[in-house]
């Protein structure tokens, strides 16, 4: 029974909104509709915007960060401390650490993390790059990784693979959120938390 | 302490797709990031469907929908039942019954809903194009507005307004929604209901 609302244009479109994360066809109809209805402040500048990310954004060769130049900014600037390498899975991962400004060092994004079942093996992660770029002045290669079974997996292969170099491989410090209730915590958390406890 | 991510491309992408309904900061986040690694698939397909609807896509001079051609295709489609004029609030409205299929009429959209306190009276609505427009061969002028205060009370107006026509006003039926549990509807579907209970 279901007719096609209006152009073939507009059916297209929708279908493209819908597949970006977190809007499924019928937000992504809305998100449409709002597109169609504010032409010049939103649909307009979008488009652009798309248009000009499409041809300027590129993959840093070095970090596998996204930049407009490649090498990135962050690799090409000289006051980071070049000898702390910042292992991450995602892109996503290293603007998180961008945006809490809490670490001044170079990155390495290796694209996701082990993952045999989904046949993802270290081939298919940008391994053999950051293998190539531990070295001098490199002096600590922190393993950013995920606190979940599969980051935790590539953060110990990556470990075993760095293992006789004159370096220094540590991992985040695993426990309690600022702010977060113990009662609200799960059991894998509240364990970390013990087990690393800290004397005053 | 928070530092720009990279580009002021990327920084404008995200701040773009933010303002569509549906996505926050974060899930744009998000969107820009799966279209920055989707280039081919999905990012210059979206930039160049976004374009094509900003130079296409117009709204109908007659009802109010949007589409490629002024009067759009349904003004346009001989096999309707231009006896029967549908009243919607939103575009989104339209599209709704259409993909339902369950009318085979014209429309007319009214682009919102009367709301004093908002601003927005007869004036900002598409009132007087529907009042240009109900006449003959229009018999019927059905106001499927949506089922809360606001909607009602801009049928009203309406009804008002096309008192004294040789016209037949009706509105759609409230009651029990398909497949719904009594156990789980509000009083006022409750009351809707059983006031307009029907013989068997």
């Amino acid at each position: 029974m279901a007719r096609q609302i209006a152009g073939a244009e507009i059916e297209r479109l929708i279908a493209l909104l819908a597949r970006l994360p977190g809007l499924g066809h019928r937000s992504a109809r809305k998100a449409a509709l709002t597109l169609l209805k504010r032409r010049t402040d939103l649909l307009e500048p979008l488009a652009a915007a798309l248009a000009e990310a499409a041809s300027k954004i590129v993959a840093c060769e070095n970090c596998g960060n996204v930049d407009t130049v490649s090498p990135c900014t962050i690799c090409q600037d000289p006051r980071r401390d070049a000898t702390l390498l910042v292992v991450v899975e995602e892109i996503g991962d290293l603007w998180a650490l961008e945006r809490a400004g809490v670490v001044n060092a170079l990155y390495h994004v290796l694209g996701g993390h082990l993952s045999p079942l989904d046949g993802i093996g270290p081939a298919e992660l940008s391994i053999g790059k950051l293998i190539e770029r531990a070295v001098p002045p490199v002096k600590e290669v922190l393993l950013a990784l995920n606190a979940t079974v599969e980051g935790q997996a590539t953060a110990h292969y990556l470990t075993e693979q760095l293992h006789g170099r004159d370096l220094k491989v540590t991992r985040l410090a695993q426990g309690v959120p600022i702010g977060g209730e113990l009662d609200y915590l799960d059991e894998g958390t509240l364990a970390a938390a013990i087990k690393s406890r800290r004397t005053l």
